[in-house]
């Protein structure tokens, strides 16, 4: 017999139909036996009556996680008001085949609503807890924003690229790269896919990259992996950094609103609200370090901005604007990478942070097009023009003005579910400590 | 003024617009300048008048690969019969503004049809010659063929994943793993998601996923590279290793159709045939070899197919059933790794490999799902159970019967486009001594 999804079960009632999936719970009610039975589109109650002695055997030997089949006939529940809802509908079974049974006992009980595990014992037995219904939530979500962000630049003529996670030399800067060897060479994983994707630019125009990355990174925060996947853009033809803010405007206004629309149920068992986008505020960093000493006595040490800044200019941008989101502009040009354009003040560059919520999920601004004054750059930042050769040569041979940003995917649904740790929004996290599983 | 894209222009007859691109290139005709003008929507010819000085001195110093604005107004040229074609429309330049020059010569004229370069040239100046309209035209297709990959996966059901690409060891068989220092600890990188993407099915049942995999494998063939994109799925509660065929089937059958109606320009370009898939045969292996002694007078050595074994099947496959693909089934179970599913007879396993147009594009088949018979296997196999702790608790758990495959996504585009090395296929591809660009 066929297998029926459980979802279809609505439009099968008084037939008898063969299901497959996995025992959620089991209850025994007197002689009767009780079980929820869930497969990948819904979870539908089965009973078991003791006149059928084999089956009814079975069904009292069953444990949560089994994997099972069954026949049986699909009957409504007595004052069934609403056929279309599978909890007015269940099977009553008439036969039993286990396909695949647990072995020992189940360290975690992931039929809980809420897992209400530490975080070690969350990730430590994961290919367990992440079959819990909340946890799996997360990466449904997950997968319609990274299905939207590519739908959304599509439609504005970007094209989907695929570069490069080896790479020759640690070049961009920084001590952030993983160390590989690579036959009888050294080579480095890539931590950004920055000089492909201004390749890009100069091949195909406008391009985007959903793709791992690594940062080498000793943090223990609860924002920080050292591997993940970046939702990548560049332009060309812009006509100033303000282009790349409205560009990532619009595609963060339909990415919510599509996972507002298609992600309903997962949105309502975390109790969210999902950010409605209008126009995102825009701040130069220096205003937004004023304000975080005038309104919040925090004094900033040194140019930047830190993650409590981060958390309270987003705090700020919500009473003031009303907003979840806020970018902050106008970084010093020592704090930001040597290919980034700088401002008409030299100290300052045309590059911005996007902050979600209170953290920074997105990085970018607009970029040295002419090859003379990128020369230059690398020079002022002490590196040797020798390394560059080949990144140099996309500027030697033509490049309009353009720029870009990397967003981490982790941080959006971290930030948008409310999840206090950003491994929490990762199927298997790498950190400084953790490899497996 | 706004930019007008060139594919807009056939809207604009008789308006002044303004034009952002690339050079394509420059010819003089007397006292005329005429140049072609590329962005990312089009090509369009601009033609330049002795009268404005100052834009005719400009215009006659204008090279290759200058990025330009263009101001002008846009005239239909003398007998134009159909508006809506751009080679009937020319711009009449008023101003030109040079946005980035060339720095010394172009080592390859991209403006050529074909660039007809070797390897090494087409490779050492990638930044350079993946501007070349043909070369483009197979990452256009590419971009088309991961997109649809995704799409009909999702209308299927299956969830879109994202597995680590860091391992702590490399524990699925085999020496083709890079090695990497991971802080205090070493590493490995992902050959394959395998593992996870079974984890996946004990979580979502159906799980796809694009990603990079690395493989240490000192080749140098015109179908191996070191990085490439994988396109994976792995699927629950099947029936046997042959739903597995079925699905590939489906999927490929769609995204061979959406290329075909997609892609009509690239596929000219390239003059080659889409495949109509209706079915793809299946043939064991043994039967395979067989075929090869008898048709082709070849002798395999040992139990398994050589690359030029497999160029023979597939030529003999559109012979005989005039098929790009076949199916080759029923691997030794020497050759495929442990965790795969044995076939009544257990020197056989419930695997295949997909043939197209005579080269492997996909490895698959049903893999074990019961605990005790993994690891009986692992042992078999002379290996660590306990190296295997993590891999085998998503068994220990309960787990439908299952299985996927693994495909090569640049081997696609390469034996669809007939293009003749697989490096072609990738924008920056890595080979043992290949890192840059």
């Amino acid at each position: 017999m066929q297998r029926t999804l459980i979802s279809e079960t609505t439009r099968k009632i008084g037939e008898k139909i063969r299901l497959a999936g996995r025992v959620y719970s089991r209850r025994d009610h007197g002689k009767l036996v009780f079980i929820d039975l869930q497969d990948r589109s819904g979870l539908i109650q089965v009973v078991v009556i003791p006149d059928n002695k084999k089956t009814h055997q079975i069904a009292k030997d069953l444990r949560n996680e089994y994997i099972v089949e069954i026949e049986g006939v699909v009957k409504e529940k007595p004052g069934n008001t609403n056929r279309d809802d599978l909890s007015n509908i269940e099977i009553e079974a008439s036969k039993i085949n286990v396909l695949s049974e647990v072995i020992g006992d189940l360290p975690v009980d992931i039929s809980e609503k809420d897992l209400n595990v530490n975080l070690e014992t969350l990730l430590g037995h994961r290919t367990l807890t992440l079959r819990n219904n909340k946890v799996k939530a997360i990466f449904r979500v997950y997968a319609e924003i990274i299905k939207f962000y590519a739908e959304i630049l599509r439609k504005f003529d970007f094209l989907e690229i695929k570069t490069p996670k080896i790479l020759s030399s640690a070049t961009e800067g920084g001590a952030n790269f993983f160390k590989i060897k690579y036959f009888d060479q050294d080579a480095f994983l890539a931590q950004s896919p920055q000089f492909y994707k201004q390749a890009g630019v100069g091949i195909f125009e406008r391009v985007f990259e959903i793709g791992t990355v690594f940062r080498a990174e000793p943090h223990f925060t609860s924002r920080h992996i050292n591997e993940y996947t970046s939702l990548d853009a560049e332009m060309g033809f812009i006509n100033g950094f303000e282009d790349i803010m409205n560009q990532l405007e619009k595609v963060l206004t339909f990415v919510f609103d599509e996972v507002g629309k298609n992600c309903e149920r997962e949105i309502n068992i975390y109790d969210v609200n999902v950010p409605k986008i209008k126009t995102i505020p825009r701040m130069k960093l220096t205003e937004a370090l004023n304000i975080l000493e005038k309104e919040y006595k925090k004094k900033s040490e040194g140019v930047d901005i830190d993650p409590e800044g981060e958390r309270l200019i987003g705090e700020w941008a919500k009473k003031k604007y009303d907003s979840d989101f806020i970018f902050l502009t106008h970084y010093p040009t020592k704090i930001r990478p040597f290919y980034t354009m700088p401002s008409k003040d030299p100290q300052y560059t045309e590059s911005f942070d996007l902050i979600f919520r209170g953290i920074e999920i997105a990085t970018g601004g607009q970029r040295i097009h002419k090859y003379d004054e990128l020369l230059e750059s690398i020079k002022r930042h002490k590196m040797n023009p020798k390394d560059f050769k080949h990144y140099l040569d996309i500027f030697r041979y033509g490049m309009p003005p353009h720029g870009g940003w990397g967003m981490g995917s982790e941080r959006i649904v971290q930030k948008l579910l409310g999840l206090s740790n950003i491994k929490e929004a990762v199927l298997f996290p790498r950190d400084v400590k953790r490899l497996t599983p």
